[in-house]
């Protein structure tokens, strides 16, 4: 069976659904089909605000972007969720959880869920969520979330595509050093404590001012910080209405075309690392040189060093081996 | 000033920690000499046991890493660490606690403790992480300790040198889920969970079990749980007991050769990615037609497929363009 890309991006720009989520699964599989469609896609996007929430396992992630989406939602915009997760390297599929979520807002035609367990490797990861941000985009959703555990480079790496950073941390256990120390906190252009209600939100509040300290205000924007307890939605308008200042700000400014450069950069990177990554496993000479070398080095015969030395040389001029 | 390499390669090999140190830094900065270094000392490498503790933050892998060093120092053995942040991806440096760990260590001789902050790219950083654990070895240490947060692909990567992995967790908030669904615990040789004495910890205990459930001894390795205090060293004795125990079932069942293929394609697939990533970067061609290229996707002239293609298409072919 051929896949008529036209035919799935045309309808795609018409608001087909069906469409969206078969471009999603190409673009999950990195199938040439899919870079196809970005391509032919790619000048119908840019319209969409991109907003990352990030935090660490357990500090209620999933629900407060439910709560996000319901307050976009009452405000009439349409929204796009991209979910994932790249803590487990080795299981896909969604969770039950996630099964769940996309189930209550399934007769909403204008939320989009998708959630990605991580297949494969990292660079792979982050480039499907390029694309599915760019299908959402596409589909013509007016926000569009992505949503990510925090906070090593491989969720940077995700979460490079979005324009308004939401950095989520909760009260409690071992996590103040973390906070205190993450240079990750430069990545957050607001900050929201969920499980406001427990005890020491108040501590974790004066924290994250501490930890933002003079530099909160350096470029223009006072990178908030926000008390929410997102199972009842408290604190999640003002979260809104925060997201939504810090747009205003980045158009104002004019921030929002540099900030595009910076963001760009990265992602070229990611793909050009990745693609380059597949040729090496595709093409079976070198795969098979990469196999000896192993071997060799195994064996001790030969060092790492000297063994990727051969299999780039091989890969950039194969005419001379 | 020119580094005499074959000098500290030669130094290091009589066990000199002045050379070890000085090759270490030359690895995180990814130079020329420590290329030329490792090549040097890698025959001399492979008689260390190299052990991976990985764990959520605050679940007190360094504290525990304390106490297993000293457990191995009183059985005569040395010990070399390296404590890896990766969650860290825009301040580098050490952390006070790591200062404060290695002068608790720093009068004996029979210990060297190495921490990195995450510099640059996450390939970097793991390949400086495989540096460091050659220097160790050909430096003669008879126990290698690999200490990295948990649970990302980024903390796969760096763990994937170790040949005994233990996952460390503790009790309470949130993790439930996270464990459960974690594909991680497919890398766990051994698992431990900390603070035992906290509520929590029984159910913990039960969860892992569930996890593990059928599959825990289909590999002839019956994947132990066991409760450690890690501030009292409580239950360390037996956690050490059981990762001298995994190395000799490694040992006899013969996995020891066959796992190190494993993780000697994964460590150079990484080596090669970001190898050929430097060269990208490197090269002010290059450099220059990648800038450009950011520019049109900027502007929605192009896409990011087809500008990785040309970026690509330049580098391994340059004659032709």
């Amino acid at each position: 069976m051929t896949i008529d890309t036209n035919q799935l991006v045309k309808e795609l720009l018409k608001g087909n659904r069906r469409a969206a989520a078969r471009l999603m699964t190409l673009a999950e599989s990195m199938s040439p089909e899919a870079h196809a469609a970005i391509k032919q896609l790619y000048p119908h996007t840019g319209s969409a605000h991109i907003i990352g929430v990030t935090g660490p396992p357990g500090s209620g992630k999933s629900t407060l972007v439910d709560k996000i989406i319901k307050e976009y939602r009452d405000q009439g915009k349409t929204v796009g969720v991209v979910a994932v997760d790249p803590s487990s390297p080795f299981t896909g599929g969604a969770l039950l959880g996630d099964r769940i979520r996309m189930s209550r807002f399934s007769t909403d035609p204008g939320v989009f869920i998708r959630s990605m367990g991580s297949r494969g490797s990292l660079g792979g990861l982050a480039w499907a969520t390029y694309d599915i941000v760019h299908i959402l985009d596409a589909l013509g959703k007016d926000i569009i979330i992505v949503e990510t555990v925090g906070a090593g480079q491989a969720e940077v790496n995700i979460i490079q595509i979005a324009e308004t950073i939401v950095l989520l941390s909760i009260p409690g256990l071992g996590d103040d050093i973390q906070t205190i120390k993450a240079g990750v906190m430069e990545i957050g252009d607001i900050f929201a404590i969920n499980k406001a209600d427990l005890d020491g939100a108040d501590r974790r509040y004066a924290e994250l001012e501490m930890a933002l300290g003079l530099d909160r205000t350096s470029d223009g924007w006072e990178h908030p910080i926000i008390k929410v307890i997102a199972t009842t939605g408290e604190g999640v308008e003002e979260l809104v209405k925060a997201i939504q200042q810090h747009h205003e700000y980045l158009v104002t400014s004019g921030k929002i075309k540099q900030n595009q450069e910076r963001r760009f950069c990265a992602q070229l990177e990611t793909i050009v690392e990745h693609s380059f990554m597949r040729k090496l496993f595709v093409d079976p000479e070198e795969r098979k040189l990469f196999q000896k070398l192993v071997q060799e080095v195994c064996e001790r015969k030969t060092d790492p060093y000297t063994a990727a030395e051969r299999l780039i040389l091989q890969l950039i001029q194969p005419q001379d081996t």
